[in-house]
């Protein structure tokens, strides 16, 4: 079997966890796979250099920070493959550039355009071990680029679908992907394997595991990814093809979204086009909208409650007030002591009742919805913040998630 | 003008030294020169790293030590260049790949075969400062490599020949070269300028402040060399071919190496070849003989007298001893406190006496000399240890270095 494996800042955060991470490949290798292992920098060191640069510059030039960048990736690449040879292994470090890496020229953002992984193929094939520089790659011009936040992940992913991989594990300080935050749900059980669409759903409802950029790139490339803990054996989560899983249960998870603001807009003008005038602006804003309610009051006005990210909130705030200035609308209030709690599973898509059962959860709780969102595979709902814990431990239970 | 600056680890050793480095490129910018720094990695990095890989493995796969070792100077040039953009400079940091360092294939101490330095070139020609990450270049396949101790100098030598730099500045922690050291002699005097071969001398003299590796390589390109300080504004020494200097002194300095030893073998078998034999064993032990004195005393035994470097001490021993076992050589005894002192300049070439000069100043001072090795600009005398010091002196004192 062909295993990409990629550890983490955590997983290779000192020198005593990078031998930890050289035994576990060494297994891989010695259980009869051939393997390619994908690193993060050191924890702390990308922060680290990250400070030196604001030291000289509160913007500094993003060819520069990615040159600078992608040493921490390089220096644990090339210790991990040092304790694997001194284990009697075959291994060779490569830098993004060796392993055929190319993106585009957006610095410190960089997409990864193609992989030409003939070296990684060529030291396979000699049967080493080959160990990558992760976060970074080469633009056409050969400088060197970085892939940005989660970009290690992307690296791995991406890898291993142009080696055709069997599995691409990807080692995290979690155990995998639970049924909801275990914080929250002691009961909240770990699951075998969870589909791509359910993954992208539970990740941009606040499961932190995984970003959907990676996500989305293997599904893409049809790369069964897992995830599980560098610090024990524990099996992790497999997220594959829908078509792969047997028997998919009705509802994966329950995901919960503290980061979220309410923003209520009073007496919008009735003139066609102010709406998608409002939501334009605060596209062009990169404001982020998600759940919109558009109603008449009873008096004829027309209010248009939407939801933010509360990072968000701010920049969406001086669109809204533009608006609010030029007469366009009434008033407008914000509210922060919202959250988003979310029923996310594939079995939906087959079968009814499961969005008509998480209503009748919250009533039975006595759990007021605000606004309400569904996709094919999710029901999201915005309520207080005060019944966050319980809305997600009564779904829990009504899903019978912990069985 | 068009000038490389080299930057030691000491001069970059924290952020506010980068920061001073910056300064000091900006000025000579602004100047109206055309700029290329060369840079080191932070003082202690360098060993952090090596550190680290020593935590793994007592003989580190070399390529990996490139790999590993490399990001060093990268972190230094990256914030360097953030430094000087901020202060609204056009920049442009490079890796040793980028900047066309091509070299053999002995990782960890490769030497230079080439540069290509068009990627400088047209970065000179858009106005821009371009910094390289020193220590660095790649091989034919593209593999990082890294030239060994004092590769950082190697590469702004390099860098200036290719590039036919009318000057190559390498800033350290001391600010030139002197008469002699200056901890022993206070009178000693900096020199304005220097030949290339006296600085051959001195350095393999004892003289820390350049390899030889870098001078050789200035000779044989034709570089003009500075050694000056970053902490200050003092003019350094300059470096240059004996033709550029006007009116050369008969001697330019008093060097002292107190890491030789003595080997004394007495009684070895008067047979033919019988010295080859012994100097042949030990140059294929990587021995490195100086002085060597031949003599048959009054009772027809022949003796032999060499030196080596302390470090080789060991080495020599049990070359040595194998003789002495075989019956090739009577007795063998050794020596460590000696110390050669030695007198360089080119005037010797074109001056009688200076030799003898040496030997009166040591007569004087009833200093014994044990062995004498002449070139056509140096004398070189072993004595013993104790004497060091006043024999720097008195040499310095008589040749009236301090004027």
């Amino acid at each position: 079997m062909l295993v990409v494996q990629k550890f983490g800042g955590t997983s290779v955060g000192d020198l005593d966890r990078i031998q930890n991470v050289a035994n576990r490949v060494s297994t891989t290798k010695k259980d009869g796979n051939d393997v390619v292992v994908v690193v993060s920098a050191m924890s702390g060191e990308t922060n680290k250099l990250v400070g030196y640069a604001e030291h000289f510059s509160k913007n500094p030039s993003r060819a520069e920070m990615d040159m600078l960048l992608s040493s921490g990736e390089r220096v644990t690449a090339s210790l991990l493959s040092i304790a694997l040879g001194e284990m009697g292994h075959d291994v060779v470090a490569m830098t993004g550039r060796k392993a055929g890496i190319v993106t585009d020229n957006s610095h410190t953002k960089a997409r990864i355009e193609e992989i030409n992984p003939q070296a990684m193929h060529d030291a396979l094939n000699d049967g080493k071990i080959v160990v990558v520089a992760g976060f970074q790659g080469v633009n056409a011009s050969g400088d060197i680029t970085t892939l940005g936040r989660g970009g290690s992940d992307l690296s791995a992913v991406a890898i291993a679908g142009a080696l055709k991989a069997d599995l691409c594990e990807i080692y995290t300080d979690v155990s995998g992907i639970y049924t909801t935050d275990p914080r929250i749900e002691p009961k909240a059980k770990k699951l075998e394997s969870i589909s791509y669409d359910e993954m992208l759903e539970l990740a941009s409802l606040g499961a932190k595991v995984l970003q959907n950029r990676s996500v989305e790139m293997a599904k893409k490339l049809n790369v069964n990814l897992v995830t599980r803990t560098s610090f024990s054996n524990e099996e992790g989560t497999l997220i594959t093809k829908e078509e792969n899983i047997m028997e998919a249960p009705l509802v994966s998870g329950i995901a919960l979204d503290r980061n979220q603001a309410r923003i209520s807009l009073m007496g919008v003008k009735d003139r066609p086009g102010i709406a998608s005038d409002i939501f334009n602006k605060l596209a062009t804003a990169e404001v982020n909208v998600d759940m919109i309610i558009q109603n008449k009051a009873h008096d004829g006005a027309t209010n248009i409650d939407f939801t933010v990210p509360v990072s968000e909130l701010k920049d969406a705030k001086s669109v809204v007030d533009s608006f609010v200035q030029s007469g366009d609308i009434d008033a407008d209030s914000y509210n922060e002591d919202i959250c988003k709690v979310s029923v996310v599973g594939v079995g939906m898509k087959s079968h009814a009742g499961v969005a008509a059962r998480a209503f009748l959860t919250m009533a039975d709780n006595n759990i007021n919805i605000n606004m309400i969102s569904t996709s094919e595979i999710k029901v999201s709902m915005m309520i207080d913040e005060k019944y966050a814990e319980l809305a997600v431990r009564s779904l829990h239970d009504a899903y019978e998630l912990e069985k």
